[in-house]
């Protein structure tokens, strides 16, 4: 029996802040309460000044990312440990068929490749083909496999892009399964088009990477797969909200009683889109994701969303490509691989621009880096809340430590950090991982291979209410 | 040389009202003015207490249009004897090829049906599909042959629906050339899908027709076009804008500054959704068009939306199939041919409805049911003002006078009137085209094969702006 | 020790719902949990197949309200134990002290009047005029009396109605001492001159009162109490929001990052204002209250509100005038007392139509009908909870259970139900306060004068978050 | 007889722009045509490659403003002279009543300051406070005087500021008379709060200004004077429309059916609000003028109004302050007479920064200088309009011309200028005031008193729809 007890802290859930101690036992967390005593051999952290909560969930990312023959630097070990290091405990990454591959197949692969990881883990699967095999595939992963949400790249022309009828089909079949459809949302054909003007203006460097990506062209898809959803009666979510404009066309889609869900990223709440104008090309590519960091506007928008509730989870899209492999844009940013690092950053980012500024309450923080995805995926309690039972995947976070963030003291394998220089205040200084100590003040004791595969549970509680409305309102025949 | 004297009215254009007389010689306006004399031999038309108005334009009908080796009840020469009955002197009707037919063979054909016109006419031309042979072909018809704007349809899938792969490449050529893309906006993959939910649910009869096409699926689709519009930076006309959230859609992307225009029909303002669920088939089906008729907050919607200025023309998509046409529905309301007729009743219809409700001043109703169009279609003032030089099609309106509206007494060939038993006040009493008095006190002298061909030159005033900010906002390559 | 067991049902939180027992020792919540013990001589509740839930909160009444003379049928006692009777646990009520009367007078009158209530109850205080002495009692109230939360009439011209002077200073007032300002939002002025309208138009009856109050008058008041709100950097909770105008107003607010907190009542949600222009006078002028009851457009955007959350709470306003009283308004509509009742049946109404029709979720509902009142006026999880340590304030929530509302069979003194002859699905088996079944099937066992006042803290996890964001952009003087 | 010839110009007018000469005579436009000839005697103007538009109308000028004993720098001859030089033939100006002083008192000591004017004027009437010789002397002015429209402030504690009653009063009446009311929005309330703040805070200096005036101060009185207007279904009027939340408060309005018209000035689409933190006090002071300068964003957002159509006018607020004036607010910002010019400057600066960048055609430039003001003060053709009939009143406009604004080269006789260094492109090159050339090429020769006071009638056209609007939704008693 392994024991840990946190002691003298301020417990943080996404209802409340209270003062209490939290034992874990076995990997879970046995009892939160007063003046709790810590059991024979028990470690115990004092978390007297600081705070518990729940640990991050990182709803999106991409470890060990194929790419030409390589992969992305941080495979699913190095990725998972540097998440511990910055205090995430859980990660949902993505299965990626290519075209016509079967998805079982490619489930299946990703899950091998995951068995390394160092941290709990689970697996959105995208669809980016349609046949009957896909729709009985779906059927399987559900069922059989935990997976509880499905992934639908609006951009990408000529790879991995979704026409409306693929849409429209899979989104059908995941409101039928009780999965949730979540979307990249990016008009394709548009980026197409934007991406063959910019280099007949002769824009070949990575400034024409935004200016091909506009807010635009990302609000249209969002609307677009909102309006999809709407029609099916289906919930969505939409990943990596970056603009106003997308935020407020969810905004207007909940304000008329929709479930539609918004998740931002770290990077896009805190980056401006000065970077991609960087004389250095290492600098502006390294920079180089989809949709792009956009200006200060559109960050104040993505701050409100989550103040207000429209948007409702962070995340990172961690996706480390290195300075050799981003080389492949040097002479065309269409080419230069997309993909940002943050899995390590995404807490302390977010309460050093969130917390620290009155944005957010500490509450507000777990709700939107725990408890919210924990809920829209259908793992709550289980993760995303201090509570007896649930996991013993803990951040002990120190309101008042701070640190620079750096390529150079970073734990991920990547070669470059976005908030590279950035001094936070507010950092974990121990990260619990299905109840141990996987990181202390520095000291990261990530293990390989331990993590393990979290499945998710369909019909989440929205899709009760949603077939209730469905079944409500439904059509009848006129007699004639 | 002929001659005619309207005396004693109150001419409106749509930046007045003001008293006096117009002096039609040899089918233009010679003068506006106090106490005019009359010419020798001239016909005078005392308009006393009535207004004088520039003569309606509709610029959207389909006049003969072919269906299944048949074609509606009103050609050429009817559908404009029709109109010139209720004051509207110029119809913009749509050239439509087939997918793969030549954009010059479709044109060709229409053009040679059109000469049997009794009033002038234009033509849009869809572009259904893409090829090179398209690309040239619209410039052909904009140089050569008068023609300022494209159609689009986003509906109608498996037919002629365009894909955004042909929108964008469409778009973009019409920009070039100084033309306005115009598009019917309906997501037809989310029709065709909600088409086979109510037959699977049971639900053949009209009552299905609106049920498969909600305005979520018409916002959706204006929203697409509108987004790629503003992409590009061409101005965009949204035909038949019939709920709330797509003249939000127009609405707010005008409030960016995006040049977007909209029309509404007759119709959509005034006929609810109530219809659709009539027992008698034929009653219902005869209301069958897309979009399909809307509730009253949708048609507050619209009504505000040309009273703010958001909403510019108003028109009929005058289409009148036959009963035994729209029985080919029968059992299969995706069947019943799409179209309604209004091309004589809508500037009464709007006139009772808009102005003797307070909604619209005369100065608004003339610009919403004949300047505007003028102005956006590039053919003003040659049309849509009365004003020396221009062309003498005039309505002489007599707000006092009133009619019941009946397909027992229309001159329209259609056996159907979507206005069936309304009693309107405000009604033409003389229509004049071409300087002729072709309707007089319900006598209708329309003469088969004068109307002629309207040219619309390109680029129109709003291109000279659109052209110099994208001249100013052009970006440029950073050194590296 | 007094204990009771509530064993089988499904714990409803706002986070989430899962199955458990409940143990309530002495007035608390002792342990929730599977399969526990009933203690010896516990008193054990079969909770199999319905939900146990936090009593609700109404944070909207007012029992034993003064009016000429006379008080309201309710008084402190009748109207918690209806509360009880209907699954409501705590109310918060109203301290309003005429113009120039010392608040600490009012407030002590108020305490006194409530002693003989049957459930727990606290007090909102109404600033209706200003000057020192209020600033200073304030200051008491909220220091001393567990007072956090200030009420302000923007309506009732030449009697308590703020003027912006008043809302001004009150609401900075609030900010320095942690409380939050709420309003009612409608434009006395406008109100007073529409009356006058109606009046000079021959309109005495009830139908007056709708159309002296329309929305556009509403949302005039919530817009200007927001900004003030904005500008002073306070959060501010608006009550009986009862127009998509209003809402939109919030919803916009806080989409701009503001903190802005609604409050809609079962009625508003519920009853249509067809209701005034009943010809029966008892029937239309027992739907009176401010602001009046709307169209089914409004309606529709409460509902929104709560879905999408920039709603949050339910109340009820429950104001229970007799019909002699309000016969006082027979020939004048502006004279019938404003007032309804709902304390009894706010949670089944919404029940019924929220959750049954798909709306809501369980746990939304408790959010909206207990946790949300709980956190904002930040009684959390004293109240609004179903945890270990939480005051045992539940109900136990029979899902299938039907009842028909009716003034016949309601525990209220009140002669009128503004729901009469609803039947709901969905009602309270039990009730449990301070720990004792007070309501079981229709036996209610309500004591007269058990009910606690509930002491409020000041500086909820809101006024954190302001505190910081206003130190963070206080603004700084340039050096000339 | 006196006349002028405008040879070889391409004509703007509001609807269009088209090649023709324009023959003046006798103070009146005589002939708008091709290939005019020269009358005997007839002074030749070639306006060959310029525009000829019709003379710009300010309607928002306060020329010889009385100030502790001094008055502003320009009286009506060097301010309407200054706007002859800018191409700008008509302003309205305001007679601004102190509190309890007669309306019709000040109105005749304006009147005979402004005899001395070198161009046309008018003049709004303040409403500053209320009894019932203000309701009697509104009638007095509209009836006998040329009234039409009254002016509100909504700021100014303590001294014009209007109270809800009051706005209340006067918009009633303003209906009644058929004369527009206008609002001057900013809470008063709000900025006296907001002052006192700053001064608290330390901070006296004019970085002060815009601090204590911050959008939601404007949006929250624009918003309610909306609402009012709405309530009473009269028409309104927002001057200085500064902000984006103030313009979408009007878009809302309007897009609700509502007929509410923003006017912008000059200063507030160019300047922005840094100016107030430079070290210079001068400087600093030269631009305060409320609402203050803002920043970029609010800017889009004007520019966005005025092409959308939501915005309507342009003006300047001319008031020439001189820095000894501005002095008085040395240690205290809030002492700082409120002023800035501008008239000499609007037309120039509104081309360079709207026409030349495409955001505007000539046409909407024509509309949004003189055409819509002409038409919502009810002068138009008379001005704003090039047609046979019209006054003389003309501007001929060399797009190619450049001039660098400056103090040291103005007309004006104010000692500072908000444009200055700015160089534009596009300049009057002739400016006709009653058919003479008042300004050709630099030479000003404007005459001191031959301007005369333009009666402006009351019901313009918007009235006749309103009025049909209030008939037709009266509501009725219901039976009892």
């Amino acid at each position: 029996m392994s024991s840990v007890l946190i002691r003298g802290g301020t417990v943080v859930n996404a209802d409340r802040a209270f003062r209490a101690d939290v034992l874990c036992i076995d990997g879970k967390i046995a009892e939160v309460g007063d003046n709790l005593a810590a059991p024979a051999g028990a470690q115990v952290v004092d978390a007297g000044g600081q705070y518990v909560m729940p640990g991050g969930i990182d709803p999106h990312t991409h470890m060990q990312l194929p790419f030409m023959g390589t992969v992305t630097m941080d495979d699913f070990y190095s990725g998972t440990a540097a998440g511990l290091a910055g205090g995430t405990t859980t990660i949902i990454d993505f299965v990626i068929p290519s075209p016509k591959q079967p998805l079982m197949d490619a489930y299946r692969t990703w899950r091998e490749w995951a068995e390394k990881s160092a941290a709990d883990y689970s697996f959105h699967v995208a669809v980016t083909w349609w046949d009957e095999s896909v729709h009985r595939d779906m059927g399987t992963l559900v069922q059989d496999e935990g997976v509880n949400s499905f992934k639908h790249f609006m951009a990408y022309k000529n790879a991995i892009m979704c026409d409306d009828e693929t849409l429209v089909n899979s989104f059908k079949r995941a409101l039928e399964l009780g999965a949730m459809p979540t979307v990249h949302a990016e008009n394709g054909e548009l980026v197409y088009l934007l991406q063959a003007d910019m280099k007949a203006k002769g824009i070949l460097g990575p400034e024409g990477h935004p200016l091909s990506r506009p807010p635009a062209v990302e609000a249209e898809a969002a609307q677009r797969a909102i309006a999809i959803a709407n029609v099916l009666n289906v919930p969505i979510y939409v990943v990596h909200v970056s603009c106003a404009e997308s935020a407020e066309a969810i905004a207007r889609a909940r304000a008329a009683g929709q479930r539609v869900y918004g998740e931002v990223l770290a990077g896009h709440l805190t980056v401006d889109d000065s970077v991609y104008r960087n004389p250095d090309f290492a600098y502006a590519a390294g920079h180089v994701m989809s949709p792009p960091f956009r200006n200060k506007t559109n960050q104040d928008a993505l701050w409100h969303g989550l103040q207000a509730g429209h948007l409702h989870t962070t995340a990172t899209d961690h996706c480390t490509f290195c300075a050799a492999q981003k080389a492949a844009g040097k002479d065309d940013f269409s080419k230069i691989p997309n993909g940002c690092g943050g899995v390590e950053e995404r807490l302390a980012v977010i309460w050093d621009e969130g917390v620290n500024t009155g944005r957010l309450t500490p509450s507000e923080f777990v709700a939107i880096t725990s408890a919210n995805a924990a809920k829209l995926f259908n793992i709550y309690p289980r993760k995303g809340c201090v509570v007896a039972g649930a996991d013993a995947d803990l951040v002990v976070w120190d309101p008042a430590g701070t640190k620079t963030l750096s390529v150079k003291t970073q734990k991920s394998l990547g070669d470059f950090n976005i908030f590279e220089g950035r001094t936070v205040t507010g950092v974990p200084s121990h990260t619990l991982s299905q109840g141990k100590v996987v990181y202390a003040n520095g000291d990261l004791r990530a293990e390989r291979g331990v993590g393990k595969y979290v499945k998710r549970p369909p019909f989440g509680p929205q899709f009760d209410a949603l077939a209730k409305k469905t079944a409500l309102h439904a059509p009848h025949p006129v007699s004639r």
